[in-house]
């Protein structure tokens, strides 16, 4: 069956600095579209964002892209800018929490964490520690919840491209990387898995 | 300098039916990213969206974007559903100057012109309708215009691949011819010579 997914979330979710304007989320996609699925993407991503954003305007945004459509799904992913402007964990957390319940409400949702922020190990300290409350937070919340922090900051093509561009920003190789950790997760390949192939 | 570009506009614009995940507009943003354009493409194109649909959202979902970036732009592609959907033309005109007024206020704007509806030709007779409509409300406006239906009308890429999948929406061949007119307009390319690489 055709499915329409709304990605919200921050830059990394737009997909800033990949000059082939993917991004993970269009690599995510384009795998499944090139596999035969029928989907549509919505990538809401905005440079910037915080939780507070995203909390401000999804709702909105969702109901304009997705109305009643029977297969509609909702994917999250924020909390670098929230570490970048040091919001206390617990106003993030909040913000999450109020996102979640409501998009459990709407759609299936799943949320993917944060990505570290390259050249400010004292933001990036922050959200390290913001990860784990975020996954205790999914956890109680029955919502699925792919940790990629660790990993990317492991990731020679992650840091090493975003300190090459802007220090914030990686380019394919960091994307790539990123959309990796999506496709093997069973959360993901599940919403395919269930799904008939309908091209 | 960085730009920061809003497309608004329906399902050509998200480009649905591409497995690439990239539409027109990506590929017209990732032939400038790869040349070394510092980029950021919003794509708020939604299927079924009409004149109203666009009129009613894209000033909140701007904002949203681009606040005061100083380098803004938006670009708009819309009426193929205003057709398919029987709008009365001075209904669809009425919301589009209305659009456009606006959006020239906010940042400099293009507009590209409806692209064809290939399984209905009561439809697409409309969408050819409305075309020169929409060409002398953005010439009063100063607004450019690129008209694309005619042109993607002869277009065997477009027509025959949204012939084979959904009746409506093309895959890589078709978008990419769309981005080739969109490369190829003036209007377009001085965008990007009136601003240094900056990568």
């Amino acid at each position: 069956m055709a499915m329409r997914i709304c990605f919200f979330g921050d830059s990394f979710v737009n997909g800033c600095g990949d000059p082939a304007m993917l991004g993970w989320v269009g690599r995510v996609c384009a795998r499944q579209g090139q596999g035969g699925h029928d989907l549509t993407l919505y990538n809401l991503g905005i440079r910037g964002d915080t939780s507070r954003d995203v909390l401000a305007r999804w709702v909105a945004e969702a109901e304009s892209r997705l109305k009643a459509h029977p297969n509609r799904r909702l994917v999250f992913s924020f909390g670098a800018n929230d570490a970048a402007q040091n919001v206390p964990r617990a106003i993030s957390l909040d913000h999450t929490a109020r996102i979640l319940r409501a998009a459990l409400a709407f759609a299936p949702t799943l949320m993917i964490g944060p990505a570290p922020i390259a050249d400010d190990d004292v933001s990036d300290d922050r959200v390290a520690s913001l990860c784990p409350h975020m996954a205790s937070l999914c956890h109680s919340l029955g919502i699925a919840y792919l940790p990629v922090h660790a990993r990317l900051r492991q990731s020679s093509a992650w840091m090493e491209e975003a300190r090459a561009q802007d220090g914030a920003h990686p380019a394919i190789g960091g994307y790539t990387a990123l959309a990796t950790l999506v496709e093997d997760w069973p959360h993901w390949q599940a919403w395919f898995q269930s799904s008939p192939i309908s091209r």
